[in-house]
């Protein structure tokens, strides 16, 4: 399998696209043909950076607007097809990337067309190249690809192909089932490119938001299934065009171009277990069983804070670690470790970004196969050091260098035995709901690639939320059964809660875990009573409730005494939740939250009255 | 004339946004729901918080989703309905806003949504409300504002009128042309919103990129003349979703709401100059006759660099002032002044940016009304502290505090005779071409309303542009005449050539200053020869030139060894120019133009290749 990358896809300059490109894996790259005008060495220069890296050029691109002009332009631009030919040749490339031409003044007769590319396909053999010709989704007459292949058979020259583009096919609604009449040997090029679903131009949808295939929302894993099936073994090559990859860091946006590629081959394998092309193939998926418990770093000072951050939630240390300084606090299902043992990893990990979420812990079954799964995707492991009759626990780094510990399900939790264990009083929560994490603008397809390729998780679509001070999105992630629930939350301002609790870390790191409770009402109720103090809501909001969902039977009543907030799905299904103050100038805060019924949101639309109401608590 | 904007328009808390909206100097304010929901204090608080600032509550909006639907739910909207005009008398408020539903269940018939209509309007009456009805653009049924003055026809209640929204109305293509059955006393409320032409889902577009009067693309001016003309003279009322316009500070974007109305209303008395509407009209626009000299601000140091710099471009020093620590240099019609005057306004502008663009020197005709304009408008003025015998310059403060000096051309060039001239060798320059400013992400508007009020120039449609780590956006403004142009750079990656000149100043500044020259290629030929160090152009740029171009009568064969740079436009005209490698780490470059024939842009295809070859020269 030859896994090939157009450099328009990744930041920096060629040379700096180069070395990235190669040092992900890739076998191959599309010369995008801006990155070598841009680039001071000649085109017989960038053959051998590409030659000592390891990698085969497998395109240049795009060669655009030649067809159906008038015969005066049709000369020149036989004439630029001539000189972009002796180019290729001193690159080493022997196929190009033509597409359909997108010029108001291109004639729409179907013969023009085909003679003029049967005219590229002559002088094409003459150069031993091949030309693969492309309906762009916005091409003036020719904007699909059965467009494309009606013109490339009727010229039936060796020299012209089609070039079949994942994004161009998909974001027009065509399937390649309608591909049957196609022969392999035509397909020239295949370039893969993802996108979320959006109401858009297609043309401004294509420069702007592609992505790697597993991070947006077109039916990829069908796509390659079915040229696979069809036969089809030659270059699967990327072709991203999203203002966030040219401005992220070269190497892990090329990294994760690979991973993308060995997810979408994992999902193709999946659906074609019989295929006999090479493709990758990991170890199966594990079954998630929840949070068991999460750990943060801190100092002795912040352990303190936290512990007392902790009680009004009616949270009691349940444990101390027999040789560390790590504490363990618990109520019911749900387990907090705080770590602040010195010239630990742990303490390398406050050192960086302050008082933090340095790891999670997931009940799984089928760990080994995780951990081997994020070897194969290229995620480093962890395995602290351990005391002589402590448990190990494996453990996978995530993209900030946090940890996400693995706990099979099935045996006993053993990690309870590093503690020196004593019982609680409470039982108010059935465990941790789920923890959002605030993430740099620009990092999110990073994160999604992670989730999506190691563990198998979902995406959910992304929305936005009014921050008094700027727009914030969220993108939830979630385990298959939703046991496990991530949402990731960005913004582009830079005075929002979410931007400050970024800025505050210094890169990601955890806005909120949520509590999942038995009973809301009673326990905010009990804990109310002792004390805790929620993030108090306007009265207003109250009010508004009233009016959109009437008295409720009477629930709606008893919300405002307890400062909960409430919400409802188009099912009747509903959402209790109360949050606390932040914790040290809007690092992060806890939520307690009780799902009824089957839903299955995060209560978004009260997600601004809290974004309101810490602004005024500041 | 009642002026007025919509609490969502700014960003912040409601406090912040109402004192904020009071200081521009607005008389109105629409309360947006969501920002009441979102306040700790009563509606009556409100009420009262807005009296004390002077402001009227114009409109209590939205509701939505309320006609059309299954009986039960009706029952509860007319409840819900019934709860929010209690809350409006609350507020003080007795307009509502109710949007044409959007939900998919709302029934298409006509009877229905009249009859449901005439209900609200019903119980409006006996809270003594008026209800307004407005076509959501993306409406499921009603989504014209045709569609709904048809509705609200067929109810005929005193208490129900019509919403016109201008982006709602303009978006979807309609013009107000077809109004003319609409009674004027049935326009219950006016908002204007502009927007930039975006070729995408009218929601999505709504939602994020509307923004004040001048600072987008719809025919606002003809919109506001129509109404004008049928009699119209209630409030004016901004409503703008931007997602810019969130994260940007509260007050400044007030301020520009407030000078967005003034702007529109002049464009109104201009297009209806017989209207006894009392619209805002100041004095007349200039007549602009191109940049005299541009002033850096600089230290000792610096201005000995910025001489070594200006010496290979061909430019000598013409003068030395009177009294300060000031230098003229100019090589034909372009000058430049280097600032280094202790403890002077350019001083103190030195010691918040560095070495940086202080001042620009238009040529105009009409000096004192644009000083009146100014003023009008909201903009401080500023008079240098001079010497007896010196020249007054009046000056207009830019946002990013530096000045735009204002030179009567009719008169003589009096500011020379501050200073002890000498004549120069050089005749190279015609003068200077455009200067591009670099700003921060989020700015542009507020710059925009800035040269659109004051000096009425033009916007030609912004564009993308790639650098090696990011996208960067161009927005041209020019005077009417293009004798002054001024292109605004900004990128939201933060790794961009301007993305760093930006943060190097610690605000907006110079990012490069292009000098007209009469003949481009003999100039630089003697230049070069004579040392000047050009921005070097890859080999590659010129063999695709070639392909693009071909030979071009032999002009192409004598551009790579001048490292200049050539694009042509469709209708033939070209555009010759060179660049220098950054000034201090990429703060700002010099470029030197030639325009043929009638060439109107600025080269923006080489624009990647000096980008990339910026980062290649670092």
């Amino acid at each position: 399998m030859q896994r090939s990358i157009a450099t328009v896809s990744v930041s920096g300059t060629l040379p700096e696209k180069l070395n990235a490109i190669a040092a992900a894996g890739f076998d191959g790259v599309e010369i995008f043909e801006n990155d070598l005008l841009y680039y001071p060495g000649s085109p017989a220069d960038v053959r051998q950076m590409c030659a000592d890296l390891g990698l085969t050029i497998t395109l240049f691109q795009p060669f655009r607007d030649f067809e159906g002009m008038s015969r005066q332009q049709f000369a020149a631009n036989l004439e630029r097809a001539r000189r972009k030919f002796d180019l290729m040749q001193q690159l080493g490339c022997d196929k190009m990337l033509l597409c359909s031409n997108v010029s108001p003044q291109t004639s729409s007769s179907f013969d023009l067309q085909v003679s003029d590319l049967a005219e590229i396909a002559t002088l094409a053999q003459q150069f031993a190249i091949e030309v693969g010709y492309e309906a762009l989704a916005w091409g003036t007459h020719v904007n699909r690809f059965r467009d494309a292949w009606a013109r490339v058979k009727a010229v039936d020259s060796p020299a012209l192909g089609i070039v079949l583009d994942s994004f161009h096919i998909l974001a027009r609604g065509d399937r390649l089932g309608a591909m049957e009449d196609i022969p392999v040997e035509k397909i020239t090029f295949l370039q893969l490119a993802d996108a979320p679903l959006m109401k858009m131009d297609v043309l401004e949808w294509s420069r702007h938001f592609r992505c790697f295939p597993g991070q947006g929302e077109l039916p990829l894993a069908e796509f390659a299934r079915d040229l696979t099936a069809k036969g089809y073994h030659g270059p699967w090559s990327l072709e991203i065009f999203n203002d966030g990859f040219r401005a992220f860091p070269t190497a892990p946006t090329a990294k994760d171009g690979y991973r993308s590629l060995l997810w979408l081959e994992e999902q193709t394998r999946k659906r074609l277990p019989e295929s006999d092309a090479p493709l990758f193939s990991s170890a199966p998926l594990a079954r998630y069983d929840g949070v068991e418990f999460i750990e943060f770093a801190a100092s002795e000072d912040d352990a303190c804070a936290l512990g007392a951050a902790l009680r009004p939630l009616g949270f009691a240390q349940a444990g101390e670690h027999r040789s560390k300084k790590v504490e363990l606090w618990r109520n019911g299902g749900a387990n907090v470790i705080i770590n602040h043992q010195p010239h630990s990893w742990a303490d390398n990990f406050y050192q960086r970004h302050g008082v933090s979420l340095c790891a999670q812990a997931w009940r799984v079954k089928g760990a080994a196969q995780l951990l081997k799964r994020a070897q194969d995707y290229g995620y480093p492991l962890w395995q602290e050091a351990h005391g002589p009759d402590e448990r190990e626990l494996p453990a996978i780094c995530a993209p900030d260098g946090s940890l996400i510990y693995l706990i099979e399900s099935a045996g006993e939790e053993g990690w309870h035995a590093d503690f020196h264990l004593q019982p609680t009083p409470n039982k108010d929560f059935t465990g941790i709901d789920h923890l959002a994490l605030g993430l740099p603008e620009g990092s999110r397809d990073n994160w999604v690639m992670f989730f999506r390729s190691v563990f198998g998780f979902e995406l959910d679509s992304e929305y936005s939320l009014p921050d008094p001070y700027g727009l914030v999105r969220s993108q939830v992630l979630h385990s298959p059964c939703r046991t496990i629930r991530l949402p990731l939350n960005m913004s582009q301002s830079r005075d929002t809660q979410i931007a400050r609790s970024v800025a505050s870390y210094q890169g990601s790191g955890l806005q909120h875990v949520a509590f999942a409770a038995n009973d809301l009402l009673t326990t905010v109720t009990r804990l109310e009573a002792q004390g805790m103090q929620p993030l108090a809501v306007p009265a207003n909001y109250y009010d508004d409730l009233l009016a959109r969902y009437g008295e409720s039977g009477g629930l709606l009543a008893t919300l405002p005494a307890l400062q909960a907030l409430y919400e409802r799905d188009d099912r009747g299904n509903a959402f209790l939740h109360i949050y606390t103050p932040p914790f040290r100038e809007g690092r992060f805060f806890f939520e307690i939250v009780e799902r009824k019924g089957d839903y299955q949101q995060y209560g978004a639309s009260n997600a601004a009255v809290r974004l309101a109401a810490m602004q005024t608590h500041q």
